[in-house]
């Protein structure tokens, strides 16, 4: 495999509990987070003091980016020095970390695992799943013939800690009674202290001193042996986690606070390393390469740190969180991480559709943008989030969507978002056989069919299977699409044609889930609009161009990948005819090939380097959309990418590895250097992958 | 008076929240805080838009420092002008705060008074006296003939908004459930964004957009009327507001959530006028000088900024967190700030010394510094502190002292905690004749006795009125004072004449107490102490330095004037002769009045300007003690300081509004700079300068 380096950031996260062990970057902050958009800003300290005095540590904290050895001197206490520890080996698995220097091994275990549906699932079940804590191994060979000195441990300024003495269960720190770590293995202690260098050099005999900020565990190394010692970091937080609407951490119901969360991980500790050896395993034995296996492992990682179990009046509420920005259950990353929600958790996709429905659903108007002062009737849609940083937004409002915009960042997204939720429904009712689940949304889904008509043209003659009319929320703007940050190429929304593709693909959704629930008057309208949007894309095609240009209108010449981004839903919901070449949206099908063959050889649509660049005109491009576009090129369109495949690969581990060194998991990349969508959920598109 | 600077940060809080409402410094952040040891690391944004598109504001967001007109752009919007407001005229009052500039007026209200007892108070009193709310008065005045729009806005990078909309009650915005802001004047309307800026220049229609930081109120000023609005601004922490042992904050009892606090606010926002203006007028018809009444009136706005009402199982429980290091009820500041409890609040002062006892009390072992290894029995004393941010510490333990040091930063208090905790009794007992507390306390307090007595030494024939013993808890170690981080001519506890003196006031505290109790053989024993004390002292001044010097032994040569420092115990404790030359420690106090006089007339004990400087060889001198030494000077040993207290006010004066302008009101102080205990409570000391 293609590692660039050893050093970068990941989450290490429990299953919905908004919380990561971000640690991995060199000199960089790290810790133990809750509810954060950033790596906690904060330092780990890990190593081992040599019988020397001399301190070997991982380089987990702010500076520790030299690899010579320096002096320290703390206030009243001895001299001692300090060696910063090289990385030999960095394996970051499916489900594990793990961390290789001189004489010290770490090994960090995030089990993930399906999450039973609460409604169904027996206490048991869902506390295993709920319980929000990380565990780590931590070993120590001391080759010398005195006895060294090993530590973990966790610095915050705004910590200060506590001791956890519970003999014969056992020790540890915690802080605030929000965070902790703890151990059962034998001979190690806690401490708080002001550093690991007055700690470990006697600044007083105090072992838990509480103005100090930093604390953790410390364990001897008798001369001659290897020690291996079990961590468990856990989090906790108790009463209403969320604003507006009052919810509570999901765990809170299983667990009564964090010491019941360490004891609990602790005596699960085996069951946490089988699940982790079993993931990491079915990862590897997967037919995808080294890069592809990293880039699943990283954005897998990444994805859990978003993730958020709440539990309103004694129902689950799922939350996906958009990374940096803390918005909640962004619609246009579930929809790219439903293949991962519905392969691991599908009532979880139940979940966040049925809240937009009942939450942040909304009717509008509409008006053509020649004619902006006369609206029409528009339809239903969804807003963009459901609120940001644990606010949950007014019904019907997102906390990103402002009016008055004309397709720029912030306006809104409309009709993406009702693309967006219809393929969801689509793909979920496919997957899940959920009959029940359509025919309870059967109203709503009508009213969608509705709305993207209309949104087409209010008058059935004139309607040509996309989107021309902008929303009345928009207040004589225009609206835009998830690709907000991109140029026109991407960005707006009204003629796009990747987002015509979602329409498409919306109306084939539509049509299936009519066919099912037996209303075949809606079936065959959705049916329609389907060819009647694929032909206008087939008919698209620019021969002086080579390729479809991205926006239907005022001469655009952009090149986009994700033109051909949205036959992965008929794929997935099992229409291969509809993405087959010689089906009946075979011209379409045919054109697209065409279109992404083109802009891919011709390189417009490449980094010299190999690496995807999405739109020919903006330097400014997604990983998660890419590894969908990637999935949909091999999978659906059969295009042969042997001579990029592995280039390209390559070239996304370094912008992660090198480029999000800091960051965990990134989205939006700039010639390799992250620049927004950082510590992001949605990369899990790549879990596709896993299916060719 | 003179007014150094009209830009100096101030705090603004609610009696009990431990919030405040920081601002006043130029260029420096600051906003609306909860549980912080700086100020909130926010922007403030208050100011007017006129006719020309021109934002005028004060100056209180971060890079605020130039007068100069700038462009600025935002993304979408209209270029603006921007314009600083310059103060013409602050006035910082006891209970308010005035800031004057260019058309335009803002006061600011932090109604305090007398907390009635909680046991025995009613529940409209108790509701009143903790209202976790400070208020506003913002005017402009528009003399063009065109519409002016004001504003009002807090902006903070945590921070995403709610809008409050109670048509006829009020509106505002509030982020997290936590923290907001409302008004019930006419036509005032809420909004969040971006910034300032992007809302006035109207990127989007949108008023209030859930992904912006900076939300407030605005409101329109007619061509050429003046308009005033009303505004408060309110704090709420729900459930557990501390860790270790669970608390809520007192005012949960008696408002359900933050809404009920701001329209309850509104609704007394009459009374709050009327209270404010009472006490300011009361500290203008004092004897103070302005600057003496500036340095009351900062100290006093600091103190509340520092104060938790909480309440544990029905009971309240009075915490005042240190400054900057919010360590809880730290009793060497207990002791200083006293005065002013026992004026407004005593049963504040019960409260702290009740918790000690049930909490905080330890007994130790004792040992002479030439025989570390022979332990005899030492007795009772009292933690430093009961924690720190928020985390109760463990029964008989503070988050601050820690063992193996030896008189340096860190190591243990034994000493002058017991003689703190037993003055506080003194003087609490004297003011308030609450026979019952000490009753209550009667053993706690003879054990004090035994205590103080062992540690001048175990055998009684070997004692000669002063601390010789060492803590067993410094380990070998040494303690130290209050003064911690000075040389060892305050910082060093045994045979510190600063910490004597202290020992001298408790024995006489214990007297009067014992003599009240009836228990005469405890009265006496104390008295001969006392005695001897005060002899040893006033045995020990040196006729070729011209002072006692601070420490005792190894011929230390240091001049201090915390030397003087424990008369104050016994005047407040009504003990007028023994603080009288010709009283029974006359030799004492005349010893005292000449060295007090020669440090000051020989001026080393003096800063260049008049400034008063604690020690003779540390430059590092607090304001708090200055304040409280300066009170003894003048009105308890008589001193004729006409030449030097002017001088040395408006140096004090200077200290805080330009030394510590970012800082509020801060104790330690090098050369004028803050170096340590910002944003700090303690300086209210100075309300003892009201009796003279």
């Amino acid at each position: 495999m293609s590692q660039h380096s050893n050093y970068f950031h990941a989450h290490h996260s429990p299953m919905g509990a908004l919380a990561s062990f971000t640690l991995g970057a060199q000199g960089e902050q790290g810790g133990l987070g809750l509810e954060l958009g950033t790596p906690y800003p904060g330092n780990v300290h890990i190593g081992y003091q040599d019988d020397h005095g001399t301190i070997h540590q991982l380089p987990f904290f702010k500076g520790a980016c030299s690899q010579s050895e320096r002096y320290v001197q703390d206030a009243g206490a001895n001299s001692s020095q300090e060696h910063i520890l090289e990385l030999s080996q960095r394996e970051l698995k499916w489900s594990s970390d793990r961390f290789v220097a001189q004489n010290l091994e770490l090994k960090i275990l995030s089990p993930f695992f399906s999450i039973p549906e609460p409604e169904i699932a027996n206490d048991g079940e869902l506390k295993n799943a709920c319980r929000p804590a990380v565990y780590a191994q931590l070993t120590v060979n001391n080759p010398s013939d005195h006895e060294w000195v090993g530590f973990f441990a966790l610095q915050g300024e705004d910590l200060r800690w506590n001791a956890i003495q519970q003999p014969g269960q056992m020790v540890g720190v915690s802080a605030k009674d929000e965070l902790g770590l703890a151990s059962n293995s034998n001979n190690v202690s806690s401490f708080s202290h002001f550093s690991i260098a007055s700690s470990l050099s006697g600044l007083g005999d105090t072992e838990n001193f509480g103005l100090g900020p930093c604390a953790g565990l410390k364990f001897t190394i008798p001369a001659g042996q290897s020690k291996t010692i079990d961590i468990v970091l856990g989090v906790y937080k108790e009463g209403n986690a969320t604003f507006n609407r009052k919810m509570q951490y999901y765990y809170t119901t299983h667990f009564a606070n964090l010491n019941s969360v360490l004891i609990d991980a602790i005596e699960n500790f085996d069951t946490a390393l089988a699940v982790t050896r079993s993931k990491d395993l079915e990862l590897e034995q997967s037919n995808l390469s080294p890069d592809q296996q990293f880039l699943v492992a990283h954005a897998t990682h990444s994805y859990y740190g978003s993730t958020q179990w709440l539990v309103e009046a004694g129902k689950s509420v799922w939350v996906v969180n958009e990374g940096e920005y803390l918005m909640m259950n962004t619609l246009d990353l579930t929809v790219d991480m439903l293949f991962f929600e519905l392969k691991l958790n599908p009532w979880t996709v139940k979940n966040t559709l049925e809240h937009f429905v009942n939450h942040y659903r909304y009717y509008d108007k509409i008006f053509s943008p020649e004619e902006p002062e006369q609206l029409l009737e528009g339809g239903v849609s969804f807003t963009h989030d459901m609120g940001v940083s644990n606010n949950w937004s007014s019904n019907g409002v997102s906390s990103y969507e402002i009016s008055g915009l004309d397709r720029i960042c912030f306006s809104h997204m409309t009709y993406e978002q009702l693309t967006n939720w219809v393929l969801c429904c689509g793909v979920y009712g496919h997957k899940t056989q959920d009959y029940n689940f359509l025919k309870r949304h059967q109203g709503v889904l009508k009213d969608c069919l509705q709305s993207l008509l209309n949104r087409d043209h209010p008058v059935a003659d004139k309607r040509n299977g996309i989107m021309s009319f902008e929303s009345s929320r928009t207040q004589g703007g225009g609206e835009i699409t998830t690709y907000d940050s991109l140029d026109h190429s991407l960005g707006q929304a009204r003629a796009n044609i990747y987002l015509a593709g979602k329409a498409w693909a919306s109306y084939l959704a539509l049509e299936q889930i009519f066919t099912k629930l037996g209303d075949n008057i809606s079936s065959v309208q959705a049916k329609n609009a389907a060819l009647m949007s694929s032909e206008l894309l087939s008919n698209s095609f620019d021969e002086t161009l080579g390729f479809i240009p991205a926006v239907l209108e005022n001469g655009n010449q952009s090149a986009i990948i994700p033109a051909v981004e949205a036959l992965v839903y008929p794929y997935e919901m099992g229409l291969f005819d509809a993405v087959d070449e010689k089906g009946p949206y075979g011209a379409y099908v045919s054109t697209l090939k065409r279109h992404l063959q083109s802009v891919l050889d011709s390189g417009i649509c490449l980094y010299p380097d190999g690496a995807w660049k999405l739109s020919s005109t903006a330097d400014n491009s997604w990983a998660s959309k890419i590894f969908l576009n990637q999935y949909v090129a091999r999978q659906i369109l059969g295009l042969d990418l042997s001579n990029n495949s592995q280039l390209a690969d390559n070239a996304h581990v370094r912008w992660q590895q090198i480029g999000a060194a800091a960051s965990a998991c990134c989205d939006q990349f700039s010639s390799g250097k992250p620049i927004g969508s950082l510590y992001y959920p949605r990369c899990v598109s790549n879990i596709l992958w896993m299916q060719e």
